[in-house]
């Protein structure tokens, strides 16, 4: 496979081979269960607390923060699954742009007697604080805004949303605060520590781990609904998957928090040169006016008469690979997100995701560009 | 490490090195989104596709019938939270002697109004069809048994159970019948067609594959709690773990519904020479009877003043991997299992567990009991 032409970053990421056949020798001579006493099990969880420390340490947090889980999904389930130990159902705020890990999950703690309330999306894909502040209520128990959105790399300004929350609620129960940052690791800095994060969401594979494996950042613990042996502190039970935990340390080593400024440019450039084409939009358009509000890694663009899956098609068969949608959702034909954003249903059908990484480069991207304006001139001349 | 005197296989067996490194380069070759409609997805989703119907072959059952989970655990909460779907709460059967993953999530789940009624077992660590007779109610929705006890190695009468289920319901709403069948694949034989049985439980760590990886069967779909992106036919969200669904597949093919006599007549004579030591309880006392109610891969025995982690220690210093109580359970001082089997304190204080696989030899079974005998022989003279 061309690694050079996958433009499909944010569906996951090529596994980095190094660091899995690594990881794997590692957990073969390690294969004891970390919860037993025995000597083995003391050297698998050796492995497992050093993998703990690693990720620690990249993230800027502490070890005992850190919860492994399978995922990016079970990482944000865990945080509102919790809300049913709560002695009292409330009200649950999440932003309308949410992946479906969050905005599925929540909506089915309705069931449950929770109020889950949608806050929206301006036309730029970004939730403001204002209209978070708008949504609170007395009874708001968890505000969820995702750190980077996975379909436009809109960036959300989730440290102001942390200070609305902190500020609002000074001297009373805060809201927990909680960001799925699996869009973002790795394509922007981010900073944990931020007063009012209180947890945070990560996936290995988007950051070209293995699959099955993701970390719930928790400032303090929290209490679980979702139960069993008690592993991970309590918090998240189930047979730690130790060469997963080894693999995501080593590669938040080598992909946190890079510098993305390289990326930017070439991005920026791409944005520009696509908007040229005609019957090119740009989704939102507002990225042109303000990239530095987007990340550099995810692209949102439509184009006239060629519905989104025909771009895809038309470029696949070229050996480029982009995607529509999210690759979680494509089964279906809606886009909530871009619903959410307003964005017009013709340029919902025709738009498609161009999502880059940290092994993308300017030739590559400019092979994109061509191909994609190749295809656009046999629709629209 | 010495495989040869590993005694904790119920914990976590040794991971098949063959198995790993071919479903780690399968892997490598095939990182792409299974969801990611490109020609490198469809790549991925056809070996995803390909393990799955390796897995279903293997079990006996039907593809569609089988979600990969990342473990036993999670399959057996996406069982029990599925109940959060129904219009009303009723009542779950569990049995007294489940693993903390049914026991402990059934429990939380009586903050949503559920009632969680326990069978109680009898002294040999069996639920009989008779006790879960006697707890059946009007609004049971749910009961969960187990094919194998973790700690004792008692062979549920599962089939029994259904059908003694199939025939109080007979022309009604038939509550769902779930059996964790993590204890019992690859160490007895199993049926999961057997009339009655609507779901099981699975996990590869068990059976020499990775940690991190399950499996659900379920007879036909069930609607969950847990939600996402809607993978895995909407049961279980989250990008799917492909080398672990690989090496899962490749483990049942090697692994699962092998024949147990030879390790039968090995067990057998281990069970009765350790009864013969001065001061050793098998637990239950009546594996000496009907040994052929107990997997010949799970002992649990106690020695009259020894603390279990004192003969764990001792044996560990020695090289013999052996447990006290489930791996799961380790950082807790209680033993549930033996409590809800009303097994007396002092001997539940002495009492470790010994597990076998299909590494575990008659020699190394020899030199198991040898090294046993000689530290009891320092206690009990």
């Amino acid at each position: 496979m061309n690694i050079e032409h996958y433009f499909d970053w944010a569906a996951t990421s090529p596994a980095d081979e190094d660091i899995l056949k690594e990881s794997l020798d590692l957990f073969l001579n390690n294969w004891a269960n970390p919860s037993s006493a025995h000597k083995e099990g003391k050297n698998a969880r050796k492995l497992l607390e050093d993998a703990r420390e690693l990720c620690a340490l990249k993230l800027g947090v502490k070890s005992n923060q850190i919860t492994f889980t399978s995922g990016g999904t079970e990482s944000d389930q865990i945080v509102l699954l919790s809300m049913l130990e709560k002695p009292k159902a409330g009200t649950i705020l999440i932003s309308s742009i949410e992946h479906p890990a969050i905005r599925e999950q929540a909506l089915a703690l309705k069931n449950c007697g929770w109020n889950i309330v949608q806050i929206p999306s301006d036309k730029a894909g970004i939730i403001t604080p204002e209209a978070v502040k708008k949504c609170l209520t007395e009874d708001t128990m968890l505000v969820c805004v995702m750190a980077v959105n996975n379909e436009t790399g809109a960036i959300q300004p989730v440290y102001e949303i942390a200070d609305l929350l902190t500020k609002t609620y000074a001297g009373k129960r805060k809201p927990k605060f909680h960001t799925d940052c699996v869009q973002a690791a790795g394509k922007i800095q981010l900073n944990l520590n931020h007063d009012g994060i209180d947890s945070a969401a990560f996936s290995a594979h988007k950051i070209c781990g293995p699959k099955g494996i993701g970390i719930l950042y928790n400032k303090v613990p929290l209490t679980p609904f979702l139960k069993g042996g008690g592993q991970e502190n309590g918090i998240r039970s189930g047979t730690e998957n130790v060469m997963g935990a080894v693999a995501f340390s080593k590669c938040l080593e080598r992909y946190y928090n890079k510098d993305n400024s390289e990326q930017a440019v070439i991005t920026v450039s791409f944005v520009k040169s696509l908007s040229e084409l005609k019957g090119c939009t740009i989704v939102p358009e507002a990225r042109l006016e303000n990239p530095q509000n987007y990340s550099p890694y995810v692209i949102q663009a439509a184009f006239e008469n060629i519905p989104g899956n025909v771009m895809l098609r038309a470029l696949d068969s070229q050996g480029f690979y982009i995607s529509t949608g999210s690759a979680c959702s494509t089964k279906k034909n809606s886009r909530p997100i871009l619903e959410a954003m307003n964005v017009d249903s013709k340029i919902r059908e025709t738009a498609v995701r161009f999502s880059f990484g940290p092994h993308t480069t300017k030739k590559a991207v400019d092979e994109l560009l061509n191909a994609v304006a190749a295809v656009n001139q046999q629709f629209n001349t």
